[in-house]
């Protein structure tokens, strides 16, 4: 059954999942813990003003509390933003994550595809794409790309931000993803500078916690950050979200190992597939966009390992899969399935 | 300070909160258990489908699943709802929950407010509300209302189902406090004739787990469902809403107890308010709506107990509150302190 997102393990027999992305070293024991002591709340109302969140993310980032509103995942906020600024045109790079396309059709925003230049090593956005920015109200992009794992070229970005600071469109940059790369590629720091750039992040990923739903969004321009807010159902962050993200602000160096970690492994799993005759795409991230000519996904299917096939991305096509990097036992054994496929 | 909301316990320093109406009778053990269950969960992304909450709200409402939807709480459901419609205009009784005109905000639909009618024993919806749907697209209602906890009267819901059927109006009733009414007033089996009419509950109140999030609605027209859908986003019922509701679908008893024990207390502290010299309104739900030229709310606050001031309602004007009905050792302590204050 082709699917508009991984980690369909419910309607599958799945004994590994590499069709979802999260942080292979798994939850730290803080954040564990608060979440399993959030238990305790379930029977009161969460705050509706998010004070202890908004608290600690504001001292992490260095960023005022105004300027920070947290979701029930990131994929709320992405609805969020699209309704309150009700975008004509939006740009989306292409491939990129789909959550992007579900968030604009609920504005009922018209997309125009920016495809994405495909070299030996990878893809890249269009150096054009800034100037092409005129025509529209918003442009969102995921830094590292999703399913590609590769940051764009920061200058880029920068020249991105300028253009959407002179035309008035909204750059909604996703960074869900960027705890995984090395040497601290946020743009976070840029919302001073920019107002009309909004930043989403989310705990889901780097903290392993998909089943607790937490993200927020920061912007420099806080008349923004109230108009995304009214566009909130009330009450969206769970006792247990609450807890969630304020014991992940906590915690640093979970983040620095895991970079590592994924770095060695990442490296790994890519000798492994190209010594298999899989073409694998540059990533900085911790997952990888891979290309076959072998129905891979299928054939790992029956040995009950879940890769995503690509082939319904907007800008792929038959034959891309995006891998994640998981534990180094779990990708022996996907090393070890591929050698018997492709053998 | 003034909420648009009860139950901030998070600014205020609260020993008993009557701000929020949720059962007094707690969770059942089943479901806190089942919640409890679900931190091993917080690893992988929720059902995308919701199979398995779809599935026991199918059979616990005979209701097939293609014709409900789950929400983060049904806060998160009013804000779909209005936005896959976009009315133009909405219809509103005056007095009735604040998330609705957050709601329809959020849709940027002008609200029709039709002023509740005030007789000696409570507050009722003015009959000749079904003659003027022909100019709203939409109509919310909460039965019970919020915050007189009045039910309205049957068979003037059924005809201003009539007149929306006729209209085009979409009719939606929120019934999230109606399990703690006798005689199962429910319009759940309507939405089998009436395509317009949308049910909204919700989990929150019955089973005291407002921290956890989990709502739903249920209509009989298959497409609107879609529409609304459009409108939720992905993976918005986490882990914990997940278990929760499955849960909570497993247990009537516990809401056969909740009818009778509400009863009891509201009558006991009803009996005692109006001996107080405290107007008292008629209810048939788990918090009832007073009257008093007191300055009870900050007289309560330096007891440290919370009340919900409903002088910000539209409709309603200062000296009303709305107090749940808790326990019978807390219901005790708030007529202690009422008598300590009025006498």
């Amino acid at each position: 059954m082709q699917t508009i997102h991984g980690g369909d393990v419910y309607n599958n027999q799945i004994d590994i999942d590499f069709s979802v992305s999260v942080n292979p070293l798994g939850t730290p024991q803080n954040v564990r813990e608060a979440i399993s002591s959030a238990v305790e709340n379930m029977n009161r109302y969460p705050d509706y003003h998010n004070t202890e969140v908004l608290k600690a993310l504001s001292k992490m980032h260095d960023i005022p509390e105004e300027c920070i509103l947290c979701g029930n995942g990131s994929s709320e906020l992405f609805m969020a933003i699209c309704h309150a600024f009700s975008p004509r045109f939006a740009y989306l790079a292409a491939p990129s994550f789909y959550g992007y396309i579900h968030a604009l059709n609920a504005s009922k925003t018209e997309i125009i595809y920016s495809n994405m230049l495909q070299n030996d090593d990878g893809f890249d956005l269009d150096c054009d794409l800034p100037n092409l920015l005129k025509n529209a109200d918003m442009i969102i992009l995921g830094n590292p790309n999703n399913p590609t794992g590769k940051l764009f070229d920061g200058k880029l970005l920068v020249k991105i931000a300028d253009e959407c600071e002179a035309n008035g469109t909204i750059f909604v940059l996703d960074e869900c993803f960027i705890d995984f790369c090395e040497g601290n590629p946020s743009l976070i720091d840029y919302t001073k500078k920019y107002k009309n750039l909004i930043i989403v992040c989310s705990f889901t990923k780097n903290y392993a916690i998909p089943g607790v739903r937490i993200g927020y969004l920061i912007c420099g321009d806080k008349e923004k950050i109230l108009s995304i807010k009214e566009q909130i159902p009330e009450w969206n962050v769970s006792a247990f979200s609450s807890k969630a993200a304020a014991a992940c602000c906590e915690d640093k160096t979970h983040l620095e190992e895991t970079v590592k970690f994924v770095k060695k492994e990442r490296e790994k799993l890519r000798e492994s597939l190209e010594k298999n005759g899989v073409k694998v795409y540059e990533s900085d991230a911790n997952f990888m966009l891979i290309k076959t000519d072998e129905n891979l996904g299928d054939e790992l299917l029956k040995k009950h390992v879940l890769i995503r096939d690509c082939s319904n991305f907007t800008g792929l096509s038959k034959g891309y899969y995006r891998i994640a990097v998981k534990s180094e036992e779990e990708n022996a054994v996907l090393i070890k399935y591929v050698k018997e496929i492709l053998k």
